[in-house]
């Protein structure tokens, strides 16, 4: 194969070209499309097949995502659709037909929220066995959808989730409380849906597209218990720091006196299906797929990137120097691509998000360098508290950058990605996409 | 290409197996012979000839390895070498024909390092415009060579560095600082060969292989100078915390008074050549090339690793759940290669090293999975201030530690993976291997 060598611009250009095939992979209408037919009185999705004559569709859903994937299953299944709610982020609705469309406050979740929740229990009391109800989940899902349980109100279960968070408890341990503290979180909404048959559609924006985390798992067995609740809250001394309500709450639920979240094998799980519609994978695929047709070299490292992103930031230079160097781990023209989430411990006063300051720190580490590029976004079109999804530079970054009286390193330190990439010029500006797999990182070699 | 699934055993043992081809290809006797031939009256150094008749031959050196590349310099040339002196640390000695071996201490400096260096200095007064010097440079040989400037002595120097490494100066700023308080760091032994040639041979233990930081470059253009070390001190407000005699040194360096380092396109460099005989990245050549022969997949992902060894663990850990999830960036049976030199921030108080502990951190990470293998250790065999070159780990160790009452996170927490490690049996111990190109790590999925 024999593959021409690619200056910086065309490198820059061509990762935004490789980032949009990666969204448009994701699209939550074409990933709906890809996996939902109708053929006459039937609907096909993948393997398994719905008879419609005589069977009645419901449609709920929760998530960022959740409006485009309802107009994509009206566009499947027009006027067979008997009634629907989905609930989604303030200025995420569309105009719907037969579904009706909430808007709720995220990542906050509000009393509208609570509403649109009363709205879908509603509707799923009417199920009948022979009935279907799809459900659209993507993330976000869990804020929009919030269902306090008996004498326990929006507020205390905030508290509870501040307190949890400070304290500095694990993600699986944090959800763990809230599906406990909640009425159709942790498989809860599988009961909801019993009788009826249901389908579960989900956008993926975690890591392992695990369904018992994505939205808090609303139609997925629920593996944690009361007792590891009141267990998590005794490891960081958190009793009498959360509501006495949502306390006593649990602690009924150990003695048996509430009813638990549905565990794996579950009745309630036995007419349940779910799909994984697009996910961070899928993303990458089609992003490698689009680096291949321009030309590059293309490996697919992960979707599962973690960790802190100054730090992360270290090893993705690491390859791209080698690149550079070596020709190693692929010869130049490359495009390694990688998915994920990072995190940014803040430590500065400055602006940015993950994916910014994961670009600068891996552009002071490739200063002076030939020809290398560091693209990083959310899918989303957001990164932290921004306007930005993520941000694009080069080798010639810091230098230019230093020219233009701006310190790398300063603003590093200050958590200000966001100002040093608005003063090049090297914000990665989408808006909202309506779509949300998570982050993509791309590192090319020309 | 059909190639069989392998079980968590198989991996483990072909982690040893591709760790020692790697040594193999940098043990520095077989690196130095690779570089280095004799024919007939002719020296070879790669593309370079040096006519042996009449032209002397002086040896002097010092590093970790140079002992042994002292060695093999003798079975190339034997008695056509004249005299030489090479330091190497304590117990690294080994019986010499032509050059005397002397031992000194690592990592902090003593009086038989300052007496090597002496006889080093002594040595090259005597050379001739005609005769070859061969320099042995490898990792250690900083410390092992230690030559205070005029009205200075070792204890001062040493505050010097401690002052630096406690405020968090960078080690570009400790070198520029160490090379001008030193009379032969910085390109300054190449002074003392003149006025006869010079062939330096390098083993690498630093990222990039970069010439004036391998053992402080003693044969190499310094780019710093008397008033960059005066801006360091100011920097973190260190001039009233170092000796009083290396301030006035560097001040009277800055008015000109005592001469520079030699920079770049000084006329002592002009009969100097150096000769890479081995790095990192020679040794994941061959460890990829041992694996491949043993039936993997291989990526030789980066010779340049850095970052805190923790959350460098977290990509790497990523990296072989992708494999385990979707066979990429390579399908099983797969082995991914990456070199150099994580880091490790104390906080606990246990017994560790940064192979260690990142093996620990990517154990917890795929705790449970099937068939994926992590393996790092340093190539000197030597892993933090412990008498392990590091650890292996797979999916079960995490599960299998528990069961015998080892707890993975509160080792972490506590820098101790070396007393984790130590219970289950799995630190990699190789005694000394002579020879250092920093840190090998690898990671298999069968």
């Amino acid at each position: 194969m024999s593959l021409r060598r690619k200056g910086t611009e065309q490198l820059r250009k061509a990762a935004g070209e490789i980032f949009q095939a990666a969204l448009d992979a994701v699209n939550p209408r074409t990933a709906v499309h890809r996996h939902l037919r109708r053929d006459g009185e039937k609907l096909l999705a993948d393997g398994e097949v719905y008879d419609l004559r005589e069977r009645r569709i419901y449609v709920v859903g929760a998530g960022k995502a959740s409006g485009v994937m309802a107009a994509a299953v009206e566009e499947v299944l027009g006027d067979r659709i008997s009634a629907g709610v989905v609930v989604v982020k303030d200025s995420h609705g569309l105009p719907l037909q037969r579904i009706r469309i909430h808007e709720a406050s995220h990542p906050v979740p509000d009393a509208r929220g609570v509403q649109a929740k009363a709205a879908i229990l509603a509707l799923l009391e009417k199920t009948r066995p022979e009935d279907l109800v799809i459900v659209l989940i993507s993330g976000g899902g869990s804020a929009l959808l919030p269902a306090p349980v008996a004498g326990t109100d929006l507020a205390e279960k905030q508290v509870v989730t501040r307190e949890l968070i400070r304290c500095g408890a694990t993600i699986e341990e944090i959800n763990a409380v809230r599906k406990h503290c909640s009425r159709v979180k942790g498989g809860q909404l599988a009961r909801a849906v019993q009788p009826a048959s249901c389908l579960t559609l989900v956008l993926s924006d975690v890591i392992g597209d695990r369904l018992d985390v994505i939205a808090s798992g609303p139609t997925a067995p629920d593996p944690t218990t009361y007792k590891d609740t009141l267990e998590v809250l005794r490891r960081y001394g958190l009793q009498d720091r959360i509501p006495a309500s949502i306390r006593q709450y649990l602690e009924s639920g150990a003695k048996g006196e509430v009813p638990e979240t549905p565990k794996p094998g579950d009745i309630c799980f036995e007419k349940v299906r779910h799909l994984i519609v697009g996910n961070n994978f899928q993303a990458l695929l089609a992003g490698r797929d689009r680096a291949a047709s321009l030309g590059f070299q293309t490996l697919l490292l992960t979707a599962a990137l973690q960790g802190e992103s100054r730090e992360v930031a270290k090893t993705l230079a690491a390859l791209l120097l080698e690149m550079r160097r070596s020709g190693h781990p692929v010869p130049p023209p490359a495009c390694l691509l990688l998915g994920g989430e990072t995190t940014v411990t803040v430590r500065g006063r400055g602006k940015g998000g993950r994916n910014q300051e994961l670009t600068l720190a891996v552009a002071a580490a490739i200063a002076g360098e030939e020809d290398l590029v560091i693209f990083s976004a959310g899918t989303d079109g957001t990164d932290g508290p921004t306007d930005a999804a993520g941000a694009v530079a080069d080798g010639e970054t810091c230098p230019r950058a230093k020219q233009a009286g701006l310190d790398p390193c300063g603003a590093l330190e200050d958590n200000d990605s966001y100002h040093f990439f608005e003063g090049l010029g090297d914000l990665i500006k989408t808006g909202p996409t309506l779509t949300n797999v998570m982050d993509i990182t791309l590192l090319l070699a020309g």
